[in-house]
């Protein structure tokens, strides 16, 4: 399985119900009528306020493979349905294999802060085109969402203490990990335990022994000389194995034979116990030793809640390793992102909103084609504003309706456009960027927003408003739709 | 990123602190030394008694491509430690490139169903070789024994009715879905959306269409009749786009033509709503028009808790598709299974037992070269008990230790040894078999086990004992580590 997936194409990397539905397209003619889909999540995780958004690189990287191979047609010509026949006719199959994705892609830019309801992609194109993609869209940005912004809430939690990411072993696999790594990185994680993310991604690697070093060896001060001896530039002990306070004096001994050398021991981790107490004893006797320079870090099962409880009873923690708790979201391990058409063209080539109700208004996805501007004052963001692209904005005014349906202007003339173009017939016109970048641009988005926003308990809500006309538009539509069940 | 992932070696899906300690045990003379670890988990998943063991193949594959590519060794080769040096040397590299698999792995055999401190996997051969392999272990094993399990849950609370998977666009990535559709259905599901896993793993792969089908069409009856049109013998018809009664009517509607031109409507889908009256009152639509064999497929963030309650509730539901709470795990998104040294030989060639210390015995991991011997009495599984091969058993009486510290006898002659030889000298001895069997393989061991340990919500905790020889060999290691620390 490894081996095949590692060499297949990844256009089945789909639901097959977005292939039948492009048959479908393609048999009623308007596979190629033009459309309008964007995804959003209608509630940002953890009982936030807000996310990150992350994952757009790799969506776009999909998107710029998408070709499907004769593996493919194959495998695809192959599939019955109930009745035992085939599912696809070769009509449908050459259309496949001649398939070249022409979509008009715009997204926010990656790393940004972003809220529940906004369009995060616009897909505009071809019907079966914009269908296709669905899947993988979700997939890829659902998943490093949700770790960025995990990561981002761990990172403002250890406000400035370095935060290692060492969930390999409890990621999805291979790739499930390597975007893990990658979104974690980003959300504001200083390095992975990953190698295979290291080498791929060049995220900065950390590690340095585990328990079975220590066991490996007759006692656990033979396995800090061992190690002491080896990579005298490179230890931090671990010292829970048998007993956590007798492993700091070991660490310290050898610490000082290390000094003694002209090395430095760099410090210690706790992996186990009441790290607050634990690592309160084991800071005084480094201290005490001369170890004032000596990191103590800890591990064991941590998040933005274990930190900041840790933090409240004192502890005394340089660097905090993260594991489980982050690569698997694991208080809230999927973002509910969704994909929802918003506008077709008819037989005669004039657009038509769309949209699909819910038996909460607020769950009822917006008409048309949208953007999101964001309306800043002294650096600081206010209000996001979801509005239509053919409703023209002025630079300055506009007015809006809240969610509670009250009307209010806006006149700030500092604001921003969120989705920027992302591909353009096909073609990725992204502009090339490090994940160090896309790393400070989240930093710095994070910092424009007031504290309150990023609560991790009790945030305040963030306010996203309809423009005006949208607003309108979407309540006669949504008439217009419940008329038409009856 | 997902090309390069697809094109790399994946040798270096690992911790870091693998390959440092690795280069540790090389640097100390002890790389080559004979080792025993084994890989176990402390808590079964959901609250429950048991979990189904998953993902083995996969590891066996990742062991047998296990070589350092050129690629591998130079990113190896320009990583530094703390003091801006090569953390590597060249003898070590160099180790790497000439290094190729010579362990001796035994294993339980995928789809058995498992407990918590059992022995799942156990590893035995040279310590570099064994510390390598821990990280890719954890990762593989971890997540799809997770899924196997939530699905086998998912698979006994529907009794017999049809569970798809439909979880792709929440899973971690390509492969994080891939495994993901694979454990799944090793765990009872009948088939997956995910046209990868269909392709490259054999999977059956179901699915008609979504809301954004109906939204292509001016009207849901106009959306229907074109599906039936184009494929009138795989429609199930998803109702809830606008309003889900007159959508079950509208289907019925369509259900008549497709019938008078000689084919089937085969269901409709409820994808939204209480789920318990709607299923009901469309059941009775559909029967009273004469579609008493059209099925009710029921979706919407589904898992065995909600389905219980649905049938409860006298849910009148047939098929059941299910996402995110299966593909993620969502009430419990990891299985922290770990990878113990339990022994090791001396300078002089004497394995000498190993354990890691915890605080609560029961996390007190077993020493020795483990096995574990299951008793059944007439078909039905009584009790585990790990013993180690060095203390060997006679074919019928035992003595035992349970976790209260009572000792008791078993003399059942129905027993099988669940660790079987799965590499030998680094290839691999496992016998090939396809997906199918193993599904059948689970079922077949679910149903070994009384319906008291398989309760979902307050399982019966099923009885894993140690043999009375190891019991004894473990409490005066305890001890001797004990007095050692002090």
């Amino acid at each position: 399985m490894l081996e095949d997936i590692y060499k297949t194409s990844l256009c089945l990397h789909t639901d097959l119900y977005q292939l039948t539905m492009s048959y479908g397209y393609l048999k009623s003619g308007i596979a190629e009528r033009e459309a309008v889909f964007h995804m959003f999540f209608r509630k940002s995780p953890f009982n936030g306020a807000y996310a990150v958004f992350c994952g757009l690189e790799q969506v776009v990287e999909y998107l710029q493979q998408l070709t499907f191979t004769d593996d493919d047609l194959e495998y695809l010509r192959g599939l019955n349905g109930a009745d035992s026949l085939p599912l696809f006719d070769d009509e449908f199959l050459s259309y496949l294999q001649n398939l070249k994705i022409t979509l008009e892609i715009d997204a926010v830019e990656e790393g940004t802060v972003v809220f529940a309801n906004e369009p995060l992609i616009r897909v505009k194109g071809p019907l079966l085109q914009c269908q296709l993609v669905e899947t993988a869209i979700l997939n890829i940005i659902n998943f490093q969402t949700l770790i960025a912004t995990k990561a981002s809430r761990m990172a403002m939690i250890a406000s400035g203490e370095p935060i290692l990411e060492f969930g390999l072993r409890r990621a999805q696999g291979i790739d499930g990990s390597i975007s893990s790594s990658r979104a974690a990185y980003i959300g504001g994680c200083s390095a992975t335990s990953n190698v295979l993310a290291g080498k791929i991604l060049g995220i900065p690697v950390k590690g340095t022994h585990a328990h079975s070093w220590i066991m490996s060896f007759d006692t656990e001060m033979e396995a800090f000389e061992k190690y002491a001896e080896i990579m005298p530039n490179n230890c931090i002990f671990l010292v829970d194995t048998y007993d956590t306070l007798q492993g700091v004096k070991n660490a310290i001994t050898v610490g000082k034979t290390l000094e003694a050398n002209g090395h430095k021991m760099l410090g210690i981790r706790l992996d186990s116990g009441d790290l607050a107490s634990l690592s309160i004893k084991a800071r005084a006797m480094l201290d005490e030793a001369g170890f004032k320079d000596a990191a103590v870090v800890a591990s064991n099962d941590l998040d933005e809640y274990s930190i900041e409880k840790l933090k409240k009873n004192g502890a005394r923690v340089n660097v905090w390793g993260v594991g489980t708790k982050l690569s698997t979201a694991y208080d809230q391990p999927a973002l509910g992102g969704v994909y929802k058409l918003s506008a077709i063209k008819d037989e005669n080539g004039v657009w038509q909103d769309k949209l699909k109700l819910s038996e909460e208004s607020v769950k009822t996805s917006n008409p048309g084609q949208l953007q999101v501007r964001r309306y800043c004052s002294a650096g600081k963001v206010e209000v996001d504003m979801i509005y239509t692209v053919d409703c023209p904005l002025d630079n300055q005014y506009a007015s809006f309706v809240d969610d509670k349906g009250d009307v209010d202007q806006i006149g700030n003339s500092e604001f921003v456009d969120l989705l920027i173009p992302v591909l353009r017939n096909g073609t990725s016109v992204l502009k090339k960027t490090t994940l160090q970048d896309i790393q400070k641009h989240t930093q710095k988005q994070l910092d424009m927003f007031a504290d309150s926003y990023r609560n991790i308990e009790t945030p305040e809500k963030f306010k996203v408003v309809l423009e005006k006309r949208l607003h309108d538009k979407k309540q006669t539509l949504i008439k217009k739709i419940q008329q038409n069940v009856k």
